[in-house]
């Protein structure tokens, strides 16, 4: 069922996927992280002046408020890092209430990697690490992670993921920021919903469910058995299947190309990509699913050195740019969303007293 | 557009309102609360004994972890409490991760009259006041705002408008619970949306901006100036019209016969119900638009003594319960929410590189 027009992107059956008019293949090989998201957000590509602007605003309003690191402080160290993430961002709304509508897009952007990053550093009882206003996106989140500059090629091979996930028309946490959105709730609260959206394994969790599926499989020969498994007992596959792509996920296929040149690159992991080659081939053959994006973004992060727990918060370091994007395009034309049921249950029942229970 | 089945609630055209097959008015004037709550839990009313159990579970659980109160202290004082009690929510979600799914629904539902009442009250700089184990949902919430027990009449008020605002099909809020469940995140998460949905003020927002617009009124004299105005500007008049309700709400016909016995046993808000009724009648005759649920709530929240900031947060206290019964009810069948969207931008533009912009 369609429910509303959109101008920012579009997933095909087919296999394709554009964000406001561009294929996703030409923005991996040529753009950057701030300027797809300037795209997403304002419709067209920047001009230069219009791209340093939007970066230099970006950058200075990457720094958490210290009252986010006083809330982290206080959660506990065990506690799910999309939990922690959810609300940490949840606390931002209750601070950041004097900036214009325009600054506030700007400012859940920006901090997204720091709100990321430092929050699971912080409450795993180490010191935050300031985003380094000299990096982009891609850099900052793994800076932060290690504690010193990735090299160039791995700041591109990051910020290459950050792309591919940037916007996906009305998947999950989208869609539920667009309905809280036309409540005409603020920004704070819609991307704090979208979070709690990313969560779930059905959505962003898939890529550490993936994750874990395949260190549980160990190695490509493990892999046969371990799917006809999980098949037999009709359990679902992470990372297979998506409801728009039936036999190709391109955001798949790019990241997987990334993963052969990251593992060429660094020598490291060689052993995780024949891996991932054998479940895509065996998933395929016998139920027919592709491979979509979680599935290959997994193992990149893990040859990067991202812990497991941080795969599905990362996701939101990017997908928080189509999250501002479709809030406000809802807002041009809002209409609250308040779809119809069918009721199923009992009617005219008769209220008796409890006395006579 | 039809988007799911519900056996939980219905809401008619005609002006009915039914939760699992009794109608509203018969659990207005003859349920309590917990009743009500555990009949929209589980599709049936209580015998005496499982009331009782689940009575006395609600009550040891209604205790914030002292967590709660940590995170409370950290956030700036001029915060919105919606957005507040958003947070302390999300929070509550980092701590018991340990609770079974069961203990979980019963802790949200216990604790949301402490989380409304004491995050307002600790952010304002004043002490928190421990629930009473031996009051009701309504009870408590006005013995924690004043620090002092409520008499028998005012708790039963505020029991019965907690009763109408249990529940209401595939409003935004719960439409967004159901969607964030589709994702199989966690209850915490779906309902810290939920929360996200509920301030805008569309939704829940609604009671707080129709008391605002009362007090802006001031007295019945000047309600036909005011509302012609508003509508000569096309302004939106808070507290009017409903998506399902065209001709009458039956909960403001409910809440209004409340007000009423409100004024009359207490002698308190004469003028108010009479500026009220005026209002209604003119929107009516000029636009023929009825008041719904939210108007007539915020002046009897008014005499009762709530600040016109926790009129929203209130709200919360009691559409927890059919938060949950939408959580269950979408993981009875779940499929995850995925619309289409019907794209409408550009198509085909070529990537043309930064140097030649």
């Amino acid at each position: 069922v369609a429910v509303a027009d959109t101008k920012i992107a579009k997933s095909g059956a087919d296999g394709s996927l554009i964000y406001r008019g561009y294929s996703i293949q030409d923005l991996f090989e040529k753009s950057t992280f701030e300027e797809t998201a300037f795209l997403i957000l304002n419709g067209r590509l920047p001009s230069r002046k219009e791209l340093a602007v939007f970066t230099s605003r970006l950058r200075r309003r990457s720094h958490l408020p210290p009252e986010i690191y006083k809330v982290l402080r206080t959660l506990p160290r065990g506690a799910h890092p999309m939990d922690i993430l959810r609300t940490a961002f949840s606390a931002l709304g209750t601070i950041e209430r004097g900036l214009s509508p325009d600054d506030r897009k700007i400012s859940i952007i920006a901090k997204m990697p720091s709100l990321v990053i430092n929050s699971y550093r912080v409450v795993r009882g180490k010191r935050p690490v300031e985003p380094k206003e000299s990096l982009g996106q891609g850099a900052n989140i793994l800076y932060m992670l290690r504690g010193k500059a990735p090299s160039a090629f791995e700041s591109w091979v990051m910020e290459r993921v950050l792309i591919l996930y940037m916007e996906h028309d009305f998947n999950a946490s989208a869609f539920t920021v667009t309905v809280v959105a036309s409540t005409l709730a603020d920004v704070y609260s819609a991307c704090t919903a979208g979070l709690a959206a990313l969560k779930g394994p059905l959505h962003g969790g898939a890529n550490e469910a993936a994750m874990q599926m395949l260190t549980k499989i160990g190695k490509a020969e493990n892999a046969a058995a371990y799917v006809q498994q999980l098949l037999a007992a009709h359990e679902k596959i992470m990372g297979f299947g998506h409801r728009v792509y039936k036999t190709v996920d391109p955001r798949a296929q790019l990241t997987k190309q990334l993963l052969r040149r990251l593992v060429a690159e660094t020598g490291k992991g060689e052993a995780l990509y024949d891996l991932c080659e054998a479940v895509e081939k065996v998933v395929w053959e016998l139920k027919k699913l592709p491979a979509n994006l979680e599935f290959y973004a997994a193992p990149v992060f893990h040859i990067l050195g991202v812990p497991q727990e941080v795969d599905t918060p990362l996701f939101a370091c990017s997908r928080i740019v189509g999250w501002v994007a479709h809030y406000d395009e809802q807002l041009q034309d809002n209409r609250i969303y308040r779809p119809d049921a069918v009721y199923v249950g009992e009617k005219g029942l008769k209220y008796v007293p409890i006395s006579e229970r």
